[in-house]
């Protein structure tokens, strides 16, 4: 029997409203199929500009989108808010949270990545947030805001130094815009704005393994990367890797071998992502733990099909989907939408009885990364861009790439009064118990 | 000694960065005093919207402003991330929570109100929150909006009864505002966007101990307003009060003493504010309990003063000042304006060794209320109006009382966009872990 075309209108559950899911239900939307869409979270999240929100220049709403307000008039498509922790595949059906079960004939897993830290997640987490959630964002906010709000009250130089000192690990998109707009919040943003302190004399230090940043881009464009960021006053630390974190620091070791300890209140972890735990729920339903590779990904076939499982299909960070050279493809929105947009249209033409599509085809259209307020880098096929132009690109690209329209103008208005005045409005500590100066967000 | 010109230049410590220790900070700032302003936030909250934020239609950046930022060019005033807990008056030091000590010679007190449950706050506030923080709004958000959504998945006719009921205590501008706003995002927001219920066939109480809403109007304003919130389909219920708050629902009391039980998942609290610590802090340094009324305000001279001591001065919802017929100025955003702004230039011109001003003068200037998103009250001086011309005179006088340009614009481009389309964008559930289902946020 072909899940495809059970009963007609098969009932597709797609597992997560990120890029890729979102891309999925929406080829799907107006089909003849029944489509779920479950998310733990009640908001399609931009994750490129979370390092906005992090960093105080935007506000939480202004890169979120209710998934029911995307999906209002779309009739066949349904939204619910809870958190998948298994599957049954006797009676095809997603095991929730809360005890709830959904049917499904089809199932499309997109459920994303998560920060990792290399196995030491439970000791390093806590001290070093990543950046992956609305609330990992505003958790950075309020220990970057708070850091400068406690050095301003310290009477010790030494305590003041390290409340100064952020240290940024990895260095690929999150941990180079994130360092470029921490630095701009010290040195323009909140200039003029302490009496004991000179924020401009904050410490901005990004810590790379390799010897390069941005390793997607062309090696010129990541060396106009870093000259980008070392003229915006951000240290980085080449060839090295953070060996441990502690409340009150990080130590490191370079390529020599040679350790040192960074004594910093704010560490930001932007060197690795992990696919989520609903692969390891899946290979666990069909007792298949060969399909999980390193990083948790579940490899699929070029459909984005796991072999030998009818109707389920994995898409974006979580999957594996096989690359030239042996590779596999990165884990990049761009991946995830057009996997999200292919799966759907497959699927509407399966259930019309007409011959599957060819495999899918990833069309790289570029990559580009923002280096603070007038610099990025654009790689699109033979073009690269380093400079001004190609940070208008990079503006233009993401207004556009904004769900709803609303959010498109907002984003707009704020990034062009952030420009003119050099100013971040959205600079709240919030979240922390009312008596708590500032503190509480921050390491124990 | 006159603490007023001690050493020529005053250290001026205002305790808070609401309305009243804004406008005293401003009056200050420029003059030869030394001033420190210290706030538990950092940032000034517009709270008269705050209803906006608990109802997903407003961001909470968009109504608060970086207390930093409004003091940046002002090299006299000094801003602090510190919560009073305590004063000694033998070195004049106000002591911080991290145990810092702020000297001054002249101190502001305001600290202003919290949500007060008639002695029963440990019980009630879980069950049923107040709206006076970014926090309580948040929380208000993510309760009613997570009701909608486990009311989508609830199989029981019963619960989902509950779920789709909202209690509102208290009849005042906060209770009549929050349930307009709950009222419509059911109505019009959420309206298609569910597929199991329907958001229209929410019930919207409104429990009022009187006989009319919004008491500090005239009676035919009071009446207009319920007229108006009834029309809307809010459910109010007079002479009505709440004498039990369980996790299930409340208990209501009528004058004729008939009890009845409202089953409801979310019950918010606008019945009552009490002054906040600082006033009881003052009166055990002072060892003086007799200057705190029952409400736990501090009662002040025409001039602000704690009669007996120099140099101590309250303003805003934490001081009783003195009104005609033995009666005290409520405790309103204008009232901590003025008193605010008339103790910094009262400092002012005792700094200058010119004689003190007359003595405070409150000058009421209306007051305003809405209702939805077409109809306000407003009563100014012999000028009653009710209804949409009324309402366009709440958008601009709010608007304009925005701090910060910026929030101006964002506001009155959201609103502009919310009137149009319905749709409220900052519909954000977060601050709850992950693995949710939205009823974190919610009572146990």
């Amino acid at each position: 029997m072909d899940v495809h075309s059970a009963s007609g209108a098969s009932r597709v559950l797609i597992i997560g409203g990120g890029f890729g899911g979102l891309a999925c239900a929406r080829a799907l939307a107006g089909s003849r199929a029944d489509v779920t869409v479950v998310d733990r979270r009640n908001f399609h999240l931009f994750q490129p500009l979370l390092y906005q929100v992090a960093s105080g220049g935007l506000s939480p709403a202004n890169i979120a989108a209710p998934l029911r307000s995307i999906f209002r008039g779309r009739r066949n498509v349904r939204v619910l808010l809870g958190d998948v922790v298994g599957f049954d595949f006797t009676i095809r059906g997603a095991r929730l949270a809360d005890g709830g079960v959904v049917p499904f004939d089809i199932v499309v897993l997109a459920g994303g990545s998560r920060t990792h830290y290399f196995g030491l997640d439970a000791t390093w987490e806590p001290l070093a947030p990543g950046l992956k959630t609305i609330e990992d964002a505003t958790r950075i906010r309020c220990r970057v805001l708070g850091a400068f709000e406690r050095a301003e009250r310290s009477e010790d130089a030494e305590a003041r130094a390290a409340l100064l000192t952020f240290v940024v690990v990895g260095g690929g998109p999150t941990g180079v815009e994130l360092a470029g707009a921490i630095r701009e919040l010290s040195r323009d943003t909140l200039r003029r704005e302490f009496r004991a302190i000179d924020p401009q004399a904050a410490r901005i230090i990004l810590v790379e393994s390799g010897d390069r940043l941005l390793d997607a881009f062309a090696p010129d464009l990541s060396a106009a990367a870093s000259r980008a960021l070392e003229r915006l006053g951000v240290e980085i630390l080449w060839g090295t890797r953070v060996v441990e974190i502690e409340s009150t620091g990080v130590v490191t070791r370079d390529a020599q071998g040679t350790t040192r300890r960074i004594a910093a209140d704010t560490v930001i972890w932007a060197a690795g992502v992990r696919a989520g735990e609903l692969g390891r729920r899946l290979a666990d339903a069909l007792a298949r733990p060969e399909i999980l590779d390193r990083s948790g990904r579940v490899g699929v076939d070029d459909r984005c099909q796991v072999p030998g499982v009818d109707g389920v299909y994995v898409i974006g960070d979580l999957a594996a989907f096989p690359a030239p050279g042996g590779r596999t493809l990165p884990g990049v929105a761009p991946v995830a939408m057009q996997q999200g947009d292919w799966v759907g249209r497959h699927i509407v033409r399966r259930m019309a009885g007409r011959p599957a599509a060819a495999s899918f085809r990833y069309r790289d259209r570029g990559s580009m990364a923002t280096i603070g307020r007038s610099h990025a880098v654009v790689q699109i096929g033979w073009l690269r861009l380093s400079g001004r132009v190609a940070w208008l690109l990079w503006l233009v690209v993401h207004v556009l790439a904004l769900t709803q329209f609303e959010n498109r103008l907002l984003v707009s208005l704020q990034w062009f009064w952030n420009y003119v005045t050099r100013n971040r409005s959205a600079r709240l500590i919030t979240d922390v118990p009312a008596a708590s100066d500032g503190a509480a967000c921050s390491r124990q």
